[in-house]
């Protein structure tokens, strides 16, 4: 599993604090405290106005730097924004995120055309997000296909076919495992991600929901999520699952993050 | 699901203690707190000294009977000992278990021949349990014939594929999700069962593991199990795993579960 940090972004209360009053000790401590949990990329939200955006995230990414050589994930819902930081950031990291919405495409594909850097791609649109399985699909046939003809290779995508609240949406899960499988099986190489909390909204107990969706998302090829490496029992569940579905060799990640303190009891 | 409560059983020593004391009240409280949990069925197995164990299963089932409609698993290695204990049961339960080893299924199926009884049928013969899922699916094979030639119903078979330890053999989830999803493409209506310990024996967080995999084994088509349904986490995973995967309307067992406290923080 690939895993996406997410905890520094302006959206969570106590970052959006740090954000504002430029607490670089307390970003610094995210990044620092997320890498050594395994996360594989940090994401990087600012979450601000959109005329301090730009600032506010070339702050955050000479933090994050400074501290970590994880890759960053460099997150806006504006392309323009990344696009202003993007030779800010000193290796290849994730674009989060493009979707067949507005210029999203045309303003970064291009970017990252001839590197190495991978993205993360929503199945929405100008429409928003499609009710069925099957227009997801198409979004994700042509979403592909624009890739592809940026000649970037599937297995630098991650899609995210996205999830509605199972209160309000029933089928979300088998939709999303639907789209998974049917993914997968277009083209095992790219990657699917998630983020692990929308399917719960409106539900009590939502962690042990948000637990149940991650295993029955990797059983189905889910093989990235946006997600808290330092939630000491979803990263449990996440490095166990992998163990059930033959990504761990002999148990040895599970059991070293066990013998590490990651996972398990904290000791503090 | 299919719940079947797994906590009348002489393996386990507080169990094993009250069955040797003959303490009736310990028997009738895990009878009925089982119940109220939402038990489908009430396993009741002794584990005693064999010569006793007839005596002993005529005592825990009178207990059961008096305090709880639910049904009784009756549960023995030993067939002729479900054979003298039948009759004493009102109410059409579930045989645990056979398989091709020795007499038993001559012995149980013809017993449960013209009754609504349904029976747990594990896939190992007398040589034990076989390495690969294609062994397995052959005895599987053997015992739907063996069954349908007693004129029982596949949907009346709670088929359990049998687990081995993670640590032991790491293809174990996966052997267990193929013979899920095979076994269910030749019957939807059967059921497939298991235990939800065995597959985390050896490593630790064993509750984390066991949780994982009754959720993926959730998504490959297992409908039934043998488990505790007063572990509150546990049966947070079940119910919320049973609405994601469209088996709960609405989430309406679930979120009632929660408001009658049987998931969720402990109010005691």
């Amino acid at each position: 599993m690939i895993i996406i940090g997410e905890k520094i972004n302006g959206t969570i209360p106590s970052t959006g604090v740090a954000i504002a009053s430029r607490d670089s000790a307390f970003i610094a401590d995210l990044a620092v405290r997320q890498s050594e949990a395994g996360a594989d990329f940090i994401d990087v939200c600012a979450s601000t106005a959109p005329e301090v955006e730009v600032e506010a995230l070339k702050w955050l990414i000479d933090i994050v730097q400074s501290v970590t050589d994880v890759p960053i994930s460099i997150d806006s819902p504006n392309p323009h924004a990344i696009k202003a930081v993007f030779t800010d950031i000193e290796k290849p990291g994730l674009i989060n995120s493009v979707s067949l919405e507005a210029d999203k495409t045309e303003v970064l594909f291009p970017l990252i055309a001839d590197t190495e850097w991978q993205v993360v791609a929503l199945l929405c649109d100008n429409n928003g997000i499609p009710q069925t399985s099957e227009q997801r699909l198409e979004i994700a046939r042509q979403t592909i296909d624009c890739a592809v003809g940026y000649g970037i290779a599937p297995s630098r995508l991650h899609i995210d076919p996205l999830v509605i609240s199972l209160s309000t949406d029933q089928t979300s899960m088998t939709k999303f495992i639907h789209c998974c499988q049917e993914i997968k099986s277009w083209y095992p190489e790219i990657h699917i991600t998630s983020g692990l909390s929308n399917i719960s909204f409106g539900l009590p107990l939502r962690k042990s929901i948000n637990q149940s969706f991650l295993v029955l998302a990797m059983g189905a090829g889910m093989d990235s999520a946006i997600m808290d490496p330092l939630d000491r029992d979803m990263l449990a569940t996440l490095l166990g699952t992998d163990a059930l579905l033959e990504n761990d060799r002999y148990c040895r990640k599970y059991t070293t993050a066990y013998r590490q303190g990651k996972i398990g009891k904290s000791k503090n």
